[in-house]
């Protein structure tokens, strides 16, 4: 079964897990835009990404948003079966920015095998870890590095998750990667074309000087 | 062995492990002030506190801090042994707030028995599960809630945990706890004590209105 290539442990199952696993395991396509879990509400399942890019994000009370890290081709996603680790005791909205592809395994399976085998928990433990490593990198950026720092690094990633440097992306939505207010980012913006590095125009950024934006986020 | 009774899984060990685990484990004193694990540069093993308090924290490359989260009696500190966990990446120093007196549970046997025993390896992602909240409440708080609200809330905690409304800390200290300058917590504490929350004395502040400075806290 081909999801067994998106599942870095597949080998080191016993043949009991992995028939479980083949049996349970569904496919589950969302489109670019969809929520694919959100907070405490469900508990879908750890996803196997297959194809496609999600993003993770927390939201304020007052509705503002940050987003965490994403989740490419070939990723797993843990925290849409956060309700098998009853320590986690935060939420994350996980949306599919692109039209995306996922393996769905169910909660209930994957808290079985945890339980009964030390080698699907430790896989567990590095998920959780390589997650906690990126909110800790994203937590270091927010604390210690300004605001046009930011806003440059996130330009260049777009621009080579997009394969472009003309970014169709409008401030808002900056705004809601980066966990700050639109006007912020509109400032910051205008500063960035006044030195020549972007040309801003409705709904798009366009990147016109790469090796500055690079020297700026270092 | 005393130990035993730091450690919540210790009823579901192997008698092999139990033996292991109470061969292996030292008592480490250590007094207020002193760095109980720094970064990369050591790799104790897992602590388990049997009195005293630890700060974590981590250090940005201008030698600025911020406190992540407390160690108190009966807690289990795993970032000390986090070489066993290859997806850590990020570093944290510790450090004895006060006399502290700690079970030391060698990283490389840890690493052994999270391999051999699901319970233990289940056991260390409910640890790093904690932790993870931790720092997820942190950003939260850091990311959304106005510098005035984190200060009073500290402020309180801090009287919690000392026993006392005089709190003998410097603005230096509380900087360093809130990942902020030094003039920025002195310019704060001052409009405080203008609102008649505090009382602003040398190396002290005393808190004057509890109620007040909970309300700002929310």
């Amino acid at each position: 079964m081909d999801f067994a290539n998106y599942f870095p442990i597949w080998n080191k199952l016993t043949p009991a897990h992995k028939e479980r696993l083949t049996n349970a395991a569904e496919l589950l396509k969302s489109k670019s835009g969809t929520v694919v879990h959100n907070g405490s509400m469900d508990c879908l399942g750890l996803l196997l990404i297959r194809k496609g890019q999600l993003r993770v994000y927390t939201l304020s009370s007052e509705g503002r948003e940050i987003t965490l890290y994403r989740l490419f081709e070939h990723d797993i996603c843990l925290f849409s079966a956060s309700c098998v680790m009853p320590n986690i005791q935060f939420e994350v909205i996980i949306e599919a920015e692109k039209d995306s592809e996922m393996w769905v395994l169910p909660s209930c399976l994957f808290k079985d095998l945890m339980e009964e085998s030390a080698v699907v928990a430790n896989y567990a433990n590095q998920l959780i870890s390589s997650r906690f490593s990126d909110v800790m990198w994203l937590m270091e950026q927010i604390m210690w590095k300004s605001f046009d720092k930011r806003l440059a690094a996130f330009l260049l990633e777009e621009s080579v998750l997009e394969g472009t440097t003309a970014l169709k992306i409008t401030h808002e939505k900056i705004a809601n990667h980066m966990g700050t207010a639109r006007e912020v980012v509109t400032r910051m913006l205008r500063y960035f074309q006044s030195e020549g590095m972007v040309k801003l125009t409705r709904g798009a950024v366009e990147i016109l000087d790469e090796d500055k934006l690079e020297a700026l986020a270092e």
